[in-house]
């Protein structure tokens, strides 16, 4: 039996699409790792699997290119938005997101941010906004959650950072219990941030969704900026805004690079 | 319209195979390129496409991943074997290769080897058997043509070789006019050897097919080895052999990963 699926981008930041809503796909964290291998596989970033959902329109699983299932992917959501079109509610571990299809991109609403120590989670307590802590000439950075958990340091130059060296490091230190993703941003304008991730679980990314909301979030609680800015990333450009209602817009592009089928029991689940 | 396409590869040395004998496919560099992005395209290390041929049963073409067309892949050969099945005969830029399928890989005869300094191409007449050059600890190679143009060193341990930084400095010294692909292999017995490529246009690949093929007739020209040698490369083994009349026979795996569809808009030619 072939498996249907479609290759997808946003941003650079790359996806295995499978729809699972009408017949049942097993995945398990091998057989995503073989199926993002990029030479033997079809290669990905992040995986994304298509089911049913008894709370919303669909219900997303990610994993990521390691074969570890996360929460929350803001490009992949993107994409999923793109793929079924107009409103929709979608499910994910790190909870309901929805969608929404427009002229200018695809919008999706990330939920709201999370701020307490134990919601990043952090392995004790520790102000959030500015946490006494450093790793080289990384310091004082904040940490949000926007569905997975994000560390922000704002630099003067985030090209200067060796953040392939130093994003491994701070990934698995022990004060993040379910480890992070590392964001380097510099302030550009008002409404404008650069930045640069190091995702968890993947490494360095050309752009990575919900590290563009955290980051922003982050800008605008230290007021760096205003309630809506774009961030450039590596792959291209995002705009954040944080709404009266507390819940985080994401809105940008995505895109379909190409369909294909594999043969099931060259890659087993 | 959508073009169709089937994704393999030989020991993780991976193509994307464009049959166009039935329907004629427009192939630039800037498309090829485009199309071995690995995040916003299809990705692979070469793109291959397949042609009517008036000297062969098909004539294959090659595109390295950063669009440039060259003139032999030794994986990409045994790959476009299994698709088409049997006996082939495949004409490349670099000559016409017969292949042959069978349950233990794909055979394929890779021509005759060249030794003349102006058949590698060197910029200057040198012995070519030991050549009295070098690039730090890197020296007195020897160099191959076996469709394209090869520079094997032969060192005690392959793998202690900083080919990421010294591959680029080799395949593009003026010595090499038509740049050249740069071999490091050790001997570990009398028929086997191990060997890591620098794939001019490419870079470090997990195996390449001719870096094998020349690899073996360096080293059987200078008797570290016999007329058939295993070669272990980092994606697997390929098993070269010097027959009577000169050619070379390469046998290994090749394997179809998934088929997909593209639709042509989205990678003007």
């Amino acid at each position: 039996m072939r498996t249907p699926f479609r290759k997808m981008h946003g941003l650079g930041n790359d996806f295995i699409v499978i729809d699972a809503r009408a017949r049942a796909v097993a995945m398990s964290n091998a057989r995503a790792a073989a199926l993002a291998d990029r030479r033997t596989g079809i290669g990905c970033d992040q995986l994304i699997v298509l089911e049913p959902s008894e709370i919303a329109d669909v219900r997303m699983r990610i994993f990521n290119a390691d074969g570890g299932e996360v929460e929350a992917c803001g490009n992949a959501s993107r994409a999923v938005g793109l793929l079924l079109g107009g409103e929709q509610r979608i499910e994910t571990l790190g909870g309901t997101i929805a969608s929404s299809t427009g002229a200018d991109g695809v919008s999706v609403d990330m939920g709201m941010p999370r701020f307490d120590w134990d919601a990043i989670p952090l392995a004790y307590a520790m102000d959030t906004l500015t946490m006494p802590v450093g790793w080289e000439d990384l310091s004082d950075p904040t940490a949000v959650n926007v569905g997975n958990p994000h560390v922000i340091f704002f630099v003067p130059d985030c090209d200067a950072v060796d953040l392939a060296r130093l994003g491994p490091a701070i990934e698995t230190d022990p004060l993040f219990p379910a480890r992070v993703n590392v964001n380097v941003a510099s302030v550009v304008g008002s409404d404008h941030l650069r930045l640069r991730v190091w995702e968890r679980g993947v490494g360095l990314t050309r752009a990575c969704g919900t590290g563009a909301c955290a980051t922003a979030i982050g800008a605008m609680r230290r007021k760096l900026v205003g309630r809506t800015t774009r961030v450039d990333l590596p792959g291209g450009t995002l705009t954040i805004a944080w709404r009266e209602d507390g819940s985080i817009l994401m809105t940008g592009p995505a895109a379909t690079s190409f369909e294909g089928t594999f043969e099931d029991s060259d890659f087993p689940a």
